[in-house]
């Protein structure tokens, strides 16, 4: 029998996540059906778009259900296996319940090699954030030498491998981050041309026209609102934007307004095109191939925030939405 | 020496175009230089893309420029010439001024048969708005059986093609026009499903949910604004939009907002995409080849407006970004 310790959605949040929303728990799971295993967790991801889930939009992910455990990308071990495909001692990725540990019926859960980097780093710049920056580059922003390239929460998980993965393509990157250090690291750890803290600036536009003279020929964007618009109006012609997400109308209790002057599309032969990576899974060794070579040739990169244990989720987790985190946020659960 | 009886752009539009934006004046035509040819016009075409260039707004085309002839696309007879690759008698089509005669370079000109369809045709059902429904159609909405696809401006020069080459590609097609009128002919002549007028509808996304139960999967877009953000609020999953105007923005002093909830680019998958169908004249031959055959075959049905003499040309033009003509809208110059 095993005691886990989890953490449920207490209630829906109606504008900002409070802390009320959680709620800790300790349950008792029941014995392993066929099929079935137990999976002590290791590290948890948090991301942005967990948000979205919390309330009943609709959604590319079913909302969370109330009072029932939340779940993320994770890390674990295999404590004990009914399933013929996974053995005790697996390490192994997939969702998992935020918990200590989680019964799972093995759909979507891969093995993955311990050794070949920290385990933490399978949820960020070798896992599900940077495959995600490496489609919306390579398929639908596509910068190239010549080309200004925009991303925006420039140093986030997703941001910071864009916008590298950006400038390898050539491009001149330009991003915005929530403070100076991270506008800091842009600059000289992650090759960014140019990186402004868009909490210090009042007038985005005026920022952009000056960092980029020639106009914004593709855009990554993760964030929407005000910033977006900015860049929306100096998209040159045959732009092209990677919606990815939009975390700044996630906590928003009424609707923020798309950008004025739906007619620039046109006028400019824009292309704004929205994306999950989950559609693109078929990709994955590509992106592995080309984005682990990166990795081991020194060429990429990655900055994380690591919060020590399950109760910080809740707090870490409602920091992100507001850009606390300074790179890929985890949790290590244990 | 030529006379020629022309209209100007007397000043520019702030909102509405009202008449003493125009001015009509007669002009002595100098005599040809090496190189040019006088034609006559016959028919004059009207579009709303004239609009944004009687502004100094940022577009596609330069603005018209003040006290000088307006352009767009004519047919017309060639009159004299001294361009080898034009003789005199020859039926031509191309930008020529708002006038009885140009003087014209050849740039841009071609010859046409005037024996196989009525002149205005070249204009319409076989030129440049039925070539830019067929681009958005193939290219960006690709439609087909078992899918939902909408047209806004249902009866317009550009919208009417669009419907049929969407219900010939097996979709399900409504669109919206401005009048019961249209939306009968809509649905009687131009095999739309459904068509509903948005002047008598106070709420466009309870019709759209009448209409469209099972949701939209591609939009023809050429009239922005509220019904615009009804239709993006109803698209399914990996939905598309080609964007080919916004109509009810070119008259606006204040810019319009965007669709709300921009997230749902994400959510959803969507593809917005902007286009000019200049940039794809290479595809004008396969263009004429398709909708040249379904013309014959007598499975493309088309309706115009014709407006008799230059001189109300101002007028019918100010009627058409009001939606008053019904069709393609031409003037018979001579």
């Amino acid at each position: 029998m095993t005691v886990a310790t989890q953490i449920v959605l207490a209630k829906r949040p109606a504008g900002d996540v409070t802390s009320d929303c959680f709620r800790a728990e300790k349950v008792t799971l029941p014995a392993l059906g066929d099929g079935q295993l137990l999976i002590r967790s290791r590290f948890l991801s948090l991301d942005p778009y967990m948000r979205p889930r919390m309330t009943e939009l609709r959604s590319y992910t079913p909302p969370f259900e109330l009072d029932k455990p939340l779940t993320g990308g994770s890390v674990g071990e295999v404590v004990e296996s009914r399933n013929p495909r996974f053995a005790k001692g697996d390490t192994v990725i997939g969702m998992m319940n935020w918990a200590s540990h989680t019964l799972h019926d093995g759909k979507g859960l891969r093995k993955i090699d311990p050794t070949i980097a920290p385990l933490s780093a399978h949820l960020g710049v070798l896992g599900m954030p940077s495959f995600t920056a490496w489609y919306g580059i390579t398929h639908i922003c596509k910068p190239k030498a010549g080309e200004t390239a925009f991303v925006s929460a420039a140093t986030g998980a997703v941001g910071q491998v864009a916008g590298q993965l950006a400038r390898l393509a050539g491009a001149r990157v330009v991003g915005c981050a929530g403070d100076e250090e991270k506008c800091t690291w842009a600059v000289r750890e992650a090759a960014y041309d140019a990186c402004f803290n868009h909490r210090a600036e009042r007038d985005a536009g005026a920022v952009l026209d000056k960092l980029c003279p020639q106009g914004i020929d593709s855009d990554f964007e993760n964030v929407g609102g005000p910033i977006f618009h900015a860049v929306f109006e100096r998209l040159n012609n045959f732009g092209r934007v990677a919606f990815c997400g939009a975390i700044s109308e996630y906590q928003d209790k009424e609707p923020i307004a798309g950008p004025p002057k739906m007619f620039t599309i046109v006028q400019r032969r824009l292309t704004i095109q929205g994306f999950i990576v989950s559609d693109h899974v078929a990709l994955m060794g590509e992106f592995t191939a080309e984005v682990g070579g990166l990795l081991k040739a020194g060429q990429l990169k990655s900055r994380e925030t690591v919060v020590d244990g399950l109760g910080k989720a809740p707090q870490a987790f409602m920091g992100l939405l507001k850009g606390e985190n300074f790179g890929k946020l985890v949790v290590k659960v244990s």
